[in-house]
């Protein structure tokens, strides 16, 4: 199998994404983890553009990497200065970094409009910072900025641009798409012409943006016409719309393709891995990425679960496993018997089929008030438990009552009572919010914690109202959907329905709590 | 310059994604919206699969829509059973519809392990479907289910089950990458065959999905290859990772290659008319969207910013005014204020620039601080009302409050109290209600209905709310949207934002009953 290199700007390019920030350990500790999976190339940034890249390098020398090299990011030198006085050039071949990824401009409009250099200088300065970072021992990736623009003007030019690389000794020429302009034929009738032309003497490469939603698919068009290095970004970070997306180039490259990308075993660690480096950036997984979402391999009931039962090519892709994702069986009133019990497995439960059609009953029941559980599965699970018979209440309720006053100054306050019975004993609390849910959040987690204090590390991640019946203004059904996460990481969702907003959200609250407790 | 048709099938293959749900009314907005964007075909579901469908068809048939045809969506008849005795294939010739998309198997895997139908008895059930709903007068769209896989298996059949529908009347053959496995190579290759074989007898559509990240792509490979009917979803909403994403599609298709898929000046609608749509949907629009996100034109300031000044095409791949986009250049301000006036304009408003520039520096403020006015027009016309010095108070808050209780005995219980002057006159009024909101509505009007009788026309006709920045935890802040509706069919949206949900609430009521008292 011939293989292709993943070339990761996450540390670079990503970080131009909006509110993206990493420190210089969390950068070394997304290293470790791209090397874990098996990626070859990694762009660390600028070896000193401040103190925080400085301190990165350093660390990074010290790594032990299974299989990445790292690669410093510099230009090709200033207009008008000798390449072995450029102060950026010496800094970038004065790193570790075995390999140094230089930019340059390939495109006349940007020397017109924006350098002013003519094209013969932007030659030499090309092949002058090449040849001076081979000198330093260095291996060299140069960085056609705006080839396919370039090319779409004045194809001449923009291979003469990658010549001067390569003649200098650069060993990969990659070809940006740097506004992320091109569609995929545009993208692969250029890098056919490359790789005719170079592909003997340098490896060709591909950097694609998704400007147009084409990210994923320039770089594998790329790819198709010979490039053998794809740059991108894991979850398709990156300024705008983001970098080629890296997490869903390797899965299509290694499995449908045919290529040899990672090594044996490390593909099915994909999920993990860039979940893992979500949580680093505080960025929630996209729920719907292509192969590693949690709904990439959500089925609703009904025939799709009956076909992936007999075979999965039917309704799968590819494999979940083979990218360490799970298939996920959603909760609807359309599922059958088998779909609930394999749900309730899922959960830790089994259950019978009468078990399972009571289930449905209450199921269809519920749905037809407005429930809906597809976001709400550990409410679902909790409507199981109690089918099951295996439901363990953590406390019952005699009343609530909430008070939202703004008062004549502006203030706005909230306090709400609640009074339960825990274990037989019976707790009156008190508590203010900065609204009502909150308020009667604090309340209950007062009654209760006492009894049970591991609540207390539950968050309340996030909170959505729909309105269902539209037509009925604030008279209709209101849908709570609340989101709660502990302190290990465990993420769950529940629901509730009510005509009242404040009954709604306090089921769901409840639900919560129960939840954790079960 | 040829044509390209958008199918739109948000409605039904959109309304698959996780979460997704809107009422019959909401629907006919959407359909209206994408009428106004110049969509050809929307395919609003299954005439009647449930009550909702019903109400949807009953009133999508009264509505007028300038260019967009409304397609139903069914399946070739039951294995065994009379084309003109099947029931749901009754149904769906029975609406009002002039278009009836028919998906029918195409994949042998499916025949043999899902439905067990032969491959002989697949083509009956295609050609006496497709032949039934021509008899009863509809034109027909085929959508053939899992074309790729077919074709990747044995392209004979596949193929003949398009001739099966295009030798019975169908006017349009819709390839289906139901799993989403293909890549846009082979999505060409085999729509070139099949535009080769039946250009000249039918029309040929694609419908891809995102589950490799290439549903766009996918989508435009097709078309390059001889498709001329492009199927998908605002935004890409679907089940899994979406349908292809029209939003994407379209501009690519009108900017990129050339063709004339929506009339002139409607382009320009695009990010506003998907917005729109997304707030209908209660989803937060993607900033990093292709071509409509709030940071697909974003440049960080430097040399981009002084290029773009000079030739926007050094660092913007379409000019973001042609979808109805903004650059956005940080840190300095837009300008934004010919846009303000406009806006006041059209709100009966004449501001000058002074007043425009003051508005803006509100509206930032506001933003910043969680407003946000696409979906609260009415909100935003106070503002500007404000600003130019002809806002008309129509009461002052001294305080209000509200309390929630549930019962010991069960019973849920809301009462709001408001005191409020209303031309100097103090009022102070209790009212219930079903929920917070509809009790503080009610003892507002109350108080303030004595004065204002026209007040108790007014109808809340949609109440959503949303948590923003959600990953602050305690920092999160409440917006919440607010429809209203007048006897005389008028209807306005208004916002409000805070900490607690209530108040929030509080604003958005005001806002609305101010707004209809101006």
């Amino acid at each position: 199998m011939e293989q292709v290199k993943l070339y990761d700007t996450t540390l670079r390019d990503g970080m131009q994404g909006e509110g993206m920030s990493l420190s210089a350990a969390e950068k070394a500790r997304v290293v470790t983890a791209l090397d874990g999976l098996g990626v070859q190339m990694i762009e660390a940034g600028f070896p000193s553009s401040n103190p925080k890249e400085e301190e990165l390098f350093a660390s990074l020398a010290d790594l032990e990497l299974e299989r990445a090299v790292v690669c410093a990011f510099g230009m090709t030198r200033r207009r008008g200065v000798e390449a072995a006085e450029d102060p950026a050039l010496l800094t970038v071949t004065g790193s570790f970094a075995p390999v140094v990824t230089l930019v340059g401009k390939t495109w006349g409009l940007h020397l017109e409009k924006v350098t002013k250099v003519s094209r013969e200088e932007n030659l030499a300065m090309i092949a002058e910072s090449v040849a001076f970072c081979r000198e330093r021992g260095k291996r060299v990736v140069y960085d056609a900025e705006h080839f396919f623009d370039s090319y779409r003007e004045d194809p001449g030019y923009a291979l003469s641009c990658l010549e001067a690389a390569i003649d200098a000794g650069a060993e990969n020429v990659t070809l940006c798409d740097t506004n992320g302009a091109s569609l995929p034929n545009q993208v692969g009738a250029a890098t056919e012409v490359v790789a005719t032309r170079f592909g003997d003497r340098a490896e060709i490469g591909i950097h694609a943006h998704d400007d147009a939603g084409c990210g994923v698919a320039n770089s594998l068009a790329a790819v198709d016409a010979g490039a053998r290095m794809v740059q991108g970004t894991v979850n398709g970070y990156g300024e705008r719309c983001g970098n080629a997306n890296l997490t869903s180039v390797l899965p299509a490259l290694q499995l449908k393709m045919g290529f040899d990308v990672v090594p044996e075993g490390k593909l099915e660690t994909l999920t993990e891995t860039v979940h893992f480096i979500d949580e680093l950036c505080n960025l929630t997984p996209d729920p719907n990425a292509p192969y590693v979402g949690r709904n990439a391999f959500a089925h609703k009931g009904g025939m799709h679960v009956a076909g992936i039962e007999v075979d999965a090519r039917t309704f799968e892709h590819v494999e979940p496993a083979a990218i360490g994702n799970e298939r996920a069986i959603l909760p609807s009133e359309l599922s059958g018997k088998a779909t609930i019990r394999d749900q309730a497995r899922a959960a830790g439960l089994e259950i019978d089929d009468e078990t399972a059609s009571r289930a449905i009953e209450v199921l269809k029941e519920r749905e037809h008030h407005g429930f809906h559980y597809e976001a709400a599965p550990a409410s679902f699970e909790l409507l199981l438990r109690h089918e099951a018979g295996v439901y363990k209440p953590l406390f019952t309720l005699e009343s609530y009552r909430v008070v939202t006053q703004r008062r004549a100054g502006g203030e706005v306050e909230t306090e709400a009572t609640v009074k339960v019975l825990v274990d037989g004993e019976r707790y009156v609390e008190i508590a203010e919010g900065n609204g009502p849910v909150s308020a009667l959040d604090q309340a209950l987690r007062k009654a209760i914690a006492g009894r049970h204090p591991h609540l207390n590390e539950i968050e309340l991640t996030n909170y959505k109202v729909r309105i269902l019946d539209q037509d009925r203004g604030t008279g209709a059904v209101t849908r709570v959907l609340l989101d709660s996460a502990d302190g290990d990481g465990r993420e769950w969702g529940t629901t509730g329905v009510s005509g009242n907003v404040i009954e709604a959200s306090w089921q769901a609250l409840v639900d919560s709590l129960e939840y954790a407790f079960q």
